[in-house]
């Protein structure tokens, strides 16, 4: 990488924000943000026109900077910088941002500075998981509305990562995949009665009533989508074997032959997997088993400051390490974990294009400043599953009185 | 149960130990003993003729206590106690040993008790896996003779946990679909070079070099076994390209595509998982991916005393939870994992019954006591994986830069 900057004469200027030069301090901080990131293969161009990092042949992508307060905003701290600059529009990228993030979080690695540690700390005083606090959290991003969800999810309103028996199916098949994968690593039979926790718009309970001849309670904290879960339950008929109540899974009472949670973990954070082990534990049967299906990580990290500020509140994806004070307490056998990064990396790809291709109604309802947000939420989300930063599992448990599938195999064979 | 000792007056006395009959505090110990199991469905039966715990007609099998040394020893401490007694024919079993230890293990669940806690520093201290340590314990255990060994396993020699694609398939079968399920897990390439770690009779590095085209380099502390191995390379051509390298885990050298490890672990021992971690770390390739087949627990817990004492010194089967410290250290995604419990108590049951038809000729080369020993090593462990004391686990991890199989149907593919 050059140590100096190199004067791009022909960018056309109106890209641009103010004209004058950097000063001295100015480029050194640039190069230093590089140097921090171990250089990745990105260009980067400053409002003087200015250019540094890799040269256009080489670099995926071009990050320009087109204000004074985009830099330092990211100098103070990287991430949250980055991204409330990008979302103001301070920070534009030429050629694909997700490409240009995933240069970025495969050249830094597994890299955990002081700055991680002190994002964790502040964000769990800040967004504490109490049952107000919970609820709040998860009322700042499912009550956007149900309108904005359903212009770019799948016609079912699946938020969670999607399983592509092979990449060309179409997002609503992979959908339908997931929860039948889901309903075959539990043996779902017939009559069994089922609690799910963070039910989202309540397709999975549905799809196991009606598919699977399941009784369903199902749980979740989100206002809008308990309404918009029981209008479809009504409407498809099935409002006398599915159950949705609005209320935290620490208050689930009952017992249940199946427990499950798609897509919960992430906002019950990592102080509060004992009570959630020890519902689970309460509510299911001698045979009973049960499924819990997060994001992940490798090691410990906490989840991208301007993510947490902005986008997820109190949101920690788990290291399995940690995910086994759900079960290990409780003598809960692990029966399977499949990690599924790939299919979330690709699930996202269909959300954004989704976004992309609504993008004027959603101009429409919201300000420039939201719609590029969301612009970047899921560019970075892809970047962090493709680079490993993110991972998915999908983790099978079991009581010891409950009898697993012979073999996996039983996994993948439909239903006759 | 009865709190009073019933006597069994229809008893064929030849059967008993010494006739003179059980003191006050010996019928109180055996009640405590069966209070302290939580009371599991076996009946007991003293020397004196007085039976305790369940009736007959309820007992899944009768524990017949036939002298003073056995009782108190059983008291002083429980399982090493009775695995002595037993061993020496202190203590006799009416019906299935296997089924009689089962309904204890269930009984007993997840209790763990201080003696755990004690038996586990004891291990710990007595039988340490430093450099020298490891190989007296695993000179202990696999340098009985390799004929002994080949009395009762299948004709490759493994020592480890089959896959039964049906439970009707041969132990010889199923040894080979394990190999093709680690391999195709590992999606094996011809040319690829692997390293193993702890290969046994190298049955799996030969496999792999045969019939996937690897380049195998296999470590094994055991004399005995490597010589066999090598043997064997020989007389079936392979050992231009498997190399057996009688040697630690800890000096391996060079850079491989593959790591694998099947049933090493559990002889490691908890203290020296960042040791295995770090040299998987230091020769995987950046496209790298790996295997670690174990024995394993739900919550940590010391192995048995009188198996740690007398079968594997040095012993410990890992939680999920610390099998971590081999992977998040090193960024290392776990990419799937699989329990294969059931499939190891099926192959033990091959293995007992094997043991079972060669048993004169074991008495003629062994004693006694060693016979017995192994009758009840290898029930009490077929007990162990039914009633989910012990569990089995398939990790299987890459680097960042490994790209894994799409879904987990290719596992089960096979390679056309």
């Amino acid at each position: 990488m050059s140590t100096t900057p190199r004067t791009a004469s022909a960018e056309p200027r109106h890209r641009l924000g103010r004209h004058s030069a950097l000063t001295a301090i100015e480029r050194w901080l640039i190069e230093r943000l590089l140097a921090a990131k171990h250089s990745p293969p990105i260009r980067v161009l400053a409002w003087s026109g200015q250019e540094f990092g890799a040269r256009r042949d080489q670099a995926v992508a071009t990050l320009l900077i087109r204000d004074r307060r985009s830099l330092w905003s990211m100098v103070l701290s990287p991430e949250l910088g980055f991204g409330e600059a990008y979302s103001r529009g301070g920070i534009e990228v030429e050629g694909s941002l997700v490409e240009l993030l995933e240069a970025v979080y495969r050249a830094v690695g597994a890299d955990r500075g002081i700055e991680h540690k002190l994002a964790g700390l502040r964000a769990r005083l800040r967004h504490a998981n109490s049952l107000g606090g919970s609820k709040a959290n998860i009322h700042h991003h499912y009550d956007l509305g149900n309108e904005f969800y359903s212009w770019w999810l799948d016609e079912r309103m699946l938020y969670t990562c999607a399983y592509f028996p092979t990449p060309e199916v179409s997002l609503e098949q992979a959908q339908l995949a997931k929860m039948d994968l889901v309903a075959r690593k539990l043996q779902l039979q017939p009559g069994e009665r089922v609690v799910e926790a963070g039910c989202g718009w309540g397709a999975l309970a549905m799809h196991l009533a009606e598919h699977y001849g399941a009784h369903v309670r199902a749980f979740n904290i989100s206002s809008e989508q308990i309404r918009w879960a029981r209008q479809m339950a009504r409407r498809r008929g099935l409002d006398e074997r599915v159950e949705f109540v609005e209320d935290d899974y620490r208050n689930m009472s009952g017992t249940y032959d199946v427990f499950v949670s798609v897509g919960m973990l992430e906002h019950v954070g990592r102080d509060h997997y004992p009570d959630l082990g020890s519902v689970v534990n309460r509510v299911l049967t001698p045979q009973g088993r049960g499924l819990v299906h997060t994001i992940g990580r490798v090691q410990p990290r906490p989840l991208n400051p301007w993510i947490e500020k902005h986008i997820f509140p109190g949101a920690y994806p788990p290291t399995l390490r940690e995910m086994m004070d759900l079960f290990e307490p409780f003598d809960l056998p692990v029966l399977d974990v499949e990690n599924l990064r790939a299919h979330y990396a690709l699930t996202l790809e269909h959300w954004l294009a989704r976004y992309e291709r609504s993008i004027d109604r959603v101009r429409q309802r919201y300000d420039e400043n939201f719609v590029r947000a969301w612009r970047l939420y899921l560019s970075g989300s892809i970047a962090s599953f493709r680079s490993g930063h993110l991972q998915l599992f999908q983790v099978l448990f079991g009581r010891h009185d409950y009898r697993e599938t012979w073999t996996r195999q039983a996994f993948y064979r439909h239903p006759a």
